[in-house]
């Protein structure tokens, strides 16, 4: 299966008419990728109603003939210079531009060489928008790295131990995941045991796990330019009442949320959906975070899933769904999965067990 | 040894009296580093001449209090505010900011933010012009990550051979690099053999090794926050003349050009020296990049070595010193070595053989 570049920029196109844009700059090199499909890390993108061009360096002039489809590629040497030249032959007045990923200093160079044919207007999140619902190239993608995760979370169940230490386990995991062909993680290993385990991102450390702890391991990894996102919370040795209490308020949170997905509801919703549960339990107060978000060529993506989020869940989403329970000096439980919204919904893209696991 | 944070605000202090600026708002992670010790992944600082207040997110709440020295922590809920806020109360008019790392979107909002009491003005390099001038505790720490460099080469060209492939070598020479305490590679590893060598930024690939040809292998490694930067050509078999050739060429242009590193000379007169040696040579069209860049927190900072650089060497900076011949459809030779700037001239942080190996 090959991305639909084509479809991708005809979508593209309808959000730059829709805002009256003579054209647009695309900067963020995700986004760039997304259109184009170029996996470099120097290149811009303009792209107006009839016209798309892709700019890149020297150093990539064999790597983009290879990979951009659809686009005519510009070799610069000033990429100021080049793009301004481009959209004064494109005769665009009013040029988008991604405001989140243009540095201030670009800006203010850019606005200075389109002086005064055209003008800079800034938009949050015109391309991102479109991502948050995946083609079927990209849903190939995400589940072949959900399913390589899933195979890491048997790797972790090993390594994740009494006596061993959180940092060796990770790096343990890591080395298995990129003799697998991932290309990297999609973020620092979470391994917090114990205590450290309230804190919603603790990094692997230098601690060493002991019995009769709770373990969260929060990890993805970075496969063919997607990401994927899973956690699990295990125990060593034997649960405490306690351990057994906070775990079930969780789990059973999860899956009201997952329960809730489909196409047309809020996200807040689902993000209520958990809440809910973990609030009626009494222990809302230690459930600091949303209860997920999109997951694509980045590992933090439209839509979030929080109380406030404004988005309407729609057939073709890849969220996460992550509640959890951080309680300060005791230690913490999250369980999460991705699950892809379809018009029946939800359908989930990780399967590692979500009983308690004792390890 | 440990960082003179006090000096280093010190330093910073008189360039904001030089610019006539009430305060300053450092938004660059690396920078950050600088200044205060905080080694996390979300923090501001803003600086006047009476005051200095860090500002990071609750995740960060005990590492801030561990690492931050010389500066009033403040934890924010949503940064902007807490920004404008701490402006508002050290009463400053005139506020500098990093305009190459403030998005446009965070500069905006910061302006409406600060109206109409505080005014915001751009500046790309205020305090990464500090960085370039190493003290001590730096240099201490760029010698190690250089020596552990010295260490994978002295490993890279056990795995470096015919019949092996780029990318596999690389992963090999990464886990090397990992197990003995390096956090990251400084940048990917390139491995480039053959005519890939022609490709100044060739990045491992599938490639296969093959006898007779030339490896250029440039590496970094990333040592408790600290970069290295280091580049060997290997030749795979005994060499042709013409590959003798090319790599006496540029061997003497990087010994042109080290010769030529001491306070007071221009950073271009260093580039010029290995220039004129490639280019009498009769190679002149075949060396299309700099000859060297400074290297520390970052692995590319100021200053840069080209034919145009207008900065002047200093003592205690540490550069590169990396000239190149790349020949389409041949190869490509590079060789590289981090220097520290003394009084007495260069001295080498990297020591790795730079007689033309054979593997």
């Amino acid at each position: 299966m090959k991305p639909l570049y084509g479809e991708r920029l005809k979508r593209f196109r309808a959000g730059l008419a829709a805002k009256k844009l003579d054209a647009f700059l695309v900067t963020d090199l995700k986004n760039i990728r997304y259109l184009t499909g170029f996996t470099g890390s120097s290149a811009y993108a303009i792209v107006s109603a009839g016209k798309a061009f892709f700019l890149t360096d020297p150093r990539y002039t064999a790597q983009s003939r290879e990979e951009v489809e659809g686009f005519r590629v510009r070799i610069f040497k000033k990429a100021l210079d080049t793009i301004a030249q481009t959209v004064s032959e494109m005769k665009a007045g009013v040029i988008g531009f991604e405001s989140g990923s243009l540095s201030f200093d670009n800006y203010s160079k850019l606005k200075k060489a389109l002086r005064p044919k055209a003008a800079l207007k800034p938009f949050a999140a015109l391309v991102s928008g479109l991502r948050s619902v995946k083609d079927p190239f990209e849903i190939e993608r995400i589940s072949e790295a959900a399913r390589l995760l899933d195979r890491g979370f048997t790797y972790a169940m090993k390594v994740v131990k009494p006596g061993a230490v959180e940092s060796e386990a990770a790096y343990s995991i890591e080395t298995f995941f990129r003799k697998r062909g991932a290309e990297a993680l999609a973020f620092d290993t979470i391994i917090a045991s114990g205590e450290r385990g309230a804190l919603p991102h603790g990094k692997a450390s230098e601690k060493r796990i002991k019995k009769g702890e709770f373990v969260v391991v929060d990890m993805g990894a970075l496969l063919n330019g997607y990401n994927s996102d899973e956690t699990r919370t295990f125990v060593t040795g034997r649960p405490s009442v306690k351990q057994k209490e906070v775990y079930g308020v969780v789990r059973e949170a999860q899956a009201a949320a997952i329960e809730s997905v489909r196409p047309g509801v809020k996200a807040s919703a689902v993000d209520l959906a958990a809440r809910g549960v973990i609030e009626k339990a009494g222990y809302g107060k230690y459930f600091g975070h949303g209860t997920g978000h999109g997951v694509g060529l980045d590992i933090h993506e439209g839509p979030g899933l929080g109380p406030a989020s404004p988005e309407l869940l729609e057939e073709g989403m890849v969220i996460t769904v992550e509640p959890g329970i951080y309680i300060p000096g005791w230690g913490g439980v999250r369980i999460e999965d991705m699950v892809l919204v379809t018009k029946n919904g939800a359908r989930l893209l990780t399967s590692t067990n979500r009983d308690l696991v004792i390890l």
